[in-house]
């Protein structure tokens, strides 16, 4: 079985984080930050661990700055919800996925304004389309990293200088470069990091993670035990514990911890110049092949490790089928929750055949994927 | 080590729930419900399949009327913003958790009424009082099902009956029953279940179920990719897809089918019987003991498998510290999230230590906590 699904959960994980996942279960299984015997402390220790090393990996300052969600979507909803007013403005861009378009719809029937700047057709955006856009009452400017539909690495360290010049938050969306590419909040200004856990940073599902910058006031979606000023009707100001209600994903985070430890020692570096190697090398063969569309800027300076294309005017889902069929390849069709960017692809209707690789990948596998497509374009 | 904190998290699990997490990870760790490939739908169906069996369990028709979730946190937060609005009046008890109180005071600031009624010196509630709070606007009655401070069974099913005659939405909070005790949605008049699955229902962290009923509008709390309608911008407004934006916790929620699955073939009348025994027993013993106080009613009609209690004026976290470090055994200090309850058992300062026992925990286990207490009140 070949899997090329990774840009919607990174599969196999390395051993360490099966491991690490099952030895927090079974050994040390216990709640976290509530109780003050020992398992419940060696398991708060070992998340501090991770949050510390997730702070390294993303240069943020204090570790209790980060927070654990439980996937990307209730990171960028909480963000999103949690410093838009009635009366603000937002700007994102069109190759957005729903977890950012459909919470700001949602703040948009309570008075926020909404601003899409569009991409161009490799699905890149311009900073300075998004200059334009800054009205008096921006408030907040979101953009994806790499988009999911077309792996286009967006300008972010350009968008950050924007920001920080006019007075205005910056989130970004790091659901497919977490892990993989380079992130400094500092040196990119970003204000609010949101990302899985599952994906780029090796861990397991149920995990995820927002980082908010000190002093930044944004309001918790959800209130509840905390652990902490439990004596208190009131949910704590104090972070992480204002966003982490009930209990947190304790094994989970462990694993999320030995996959960031993982991607470490095995150097991020050497990870993201393997994938852009089959990433490069995919894109070469594939665009040769008669009657196949691919999608994005075709180069890895601007592309992350995701390819969408079309053979023909085939129905992506049944390119997908015939690739599990036939081949026991496992790639992901139609629209990929990312609906205006389908738009300025022009395949809302089509969908497309996204084929996503990953650390575990290897140049055989890629091999075999385009030998595949070339056969069934061959035989459409 | 002996381990008494079961109400916080249960500890261990069923060996069935690691093997069905790890063959999830290794196996199958592919996303639900997003693409189309043979892991993404074997995992999908048996995500489906955990939906059942829980459906089952609460006597829910229609499985796609639970939802998962990170938490039990999680799910009360969505059933509680989701319904209340400015000028709706809600009733709940002193006995619950920071995750229904913290939430409810947040509601208060837009305009939301509280009544909050008041359990006896056990921590019982009267259905009485609350029906005799009802006023024209309550929307809204929430009571836990199984104080986590005191053990009180509250009458749900009574409570139940209230709320159907006066046309009032009833919200269980399941966090210490569910797994252990019968609940039936239907007998018992439940609009919404909100419980955790790393408690009584034996599965791992990161994993809880909100059950709403049919027809029931309740307002999404996030919204972003659902797998579903994915052109649209709109949150879809089916069940589940609605409250379950970004990847779920799939593995997780393999495991908590495989505790379910250990608790219906156990039984789980015999599991509670088992709890009862040991409550039962530990209550009669510690009871005799000098300088020993024990909070709530005190037997196993009225009573699930927690105890409070204190020794003297010692405050309650060096008691559990010296179980810990002198006899290795785990139990919960302090205030239990749940202040209102503390202040109805006149312990808001002290706390008290918390035993909570789980199907794992043997009748040897509760002789050496018993002789624990005993020789910590001889000592002091």
């Amino acid at each position: 079985m070949v899997y090329f699904d990774n840009a919607a959960t990174s599969f196999p994980k390395p051993d360490v984080v099966y491991e690490s996942v099952m030895k927090a279960m079974k050994e040390y299984g216990a709640n976290p930050g509530r109780s003050g015997h020992k398992l419940a402390l060696r398991l708060g220790r070992e998340i501090f661990e991770t949050r510390e090393l997730l702070a390294n990996l993303f240069n943020i300052k204090n570790p209790m700055n980060l927070i654990f969600t439980f996937n990307c979507t209730e990171s960028l909803n909480i963000a999103i919800k949690g410093i838009l007013e009635k009366g603000d403005h937002v700007i994102t861009t069109s190759m957005e996925h729903n977890s950012v378009l459909r919470p700001i719809k949602a703040m948009e029937r309570q008075g926020v304004e909404i601003t899409i700047v569009k991409g161009d057709s490799a699905g890149r955006i311009n900073p300075k389309d998004i200059e334009k856009s800054i009205k008096k009452n921006t408030k907040l400017i979101i953009t994806t990293h790499i988009s999911n539909l077309t792996g286009t690495i967006m300008p972010i360290e350009e968008i950050g200088k924007i920001t920080k010049k006019k007075g205005i938050y910056f989130l970004v969306d790091a659901a497919q470069s977490a892990g993989v590419y380079p992130i400094d909040v500092e040196k990119m200004n970003i204000d609010m990091l949101a990302f899985p856990g599952h994906k780029g940073l090796l861990g397991p599902q149920g995990t995820g993670g927002l980082y908010i910058r000190e002093g930044l006031d944004v309001r918790e979606l959800s209130q509840g035990g905390t652990g902490s000023v439990s004596y208190e009707l009131e949910q704590p100001n104090i972070l992480p514990d204002r966003y982490e209600s009930g209990t947190l994903n304790g094994p989970g985070i462990i694993g999320l911890g030995a996959g960031v430890k993982y991607i470490m020692e095995k150097g991020m570096d050497s990870i993201r110049k393997h994938e852009e190697e089959l990433t490069m090398h995919f894109i070469e063969e594939i665009t040769k092949i008669n009657n196949v569309k691919v999608y994005g800027p075709l180069n890895v300076e601007e592309q992350g490790a995701v390819v969408s294309i079309n053979i023909g005017n085939q129905d992506s889902s049944e390119i997908s089928y015939i690739l599990d069929q036939s081949y026991n390849i496992e790639v992901r069709p139609g629209i990929h929750c990312a609906p205006i960017a389908h738009e300025t692809m022009g395949t809302l209707e089509q969908g497309t055949v996204r084929f996503s690789f990953g650390p575990f990948n290897t140049h055989e596998e890629i091999e075999l994927g385009i030998k595949a497509i070339r056969e069934i374009s061959n035989q459409l």
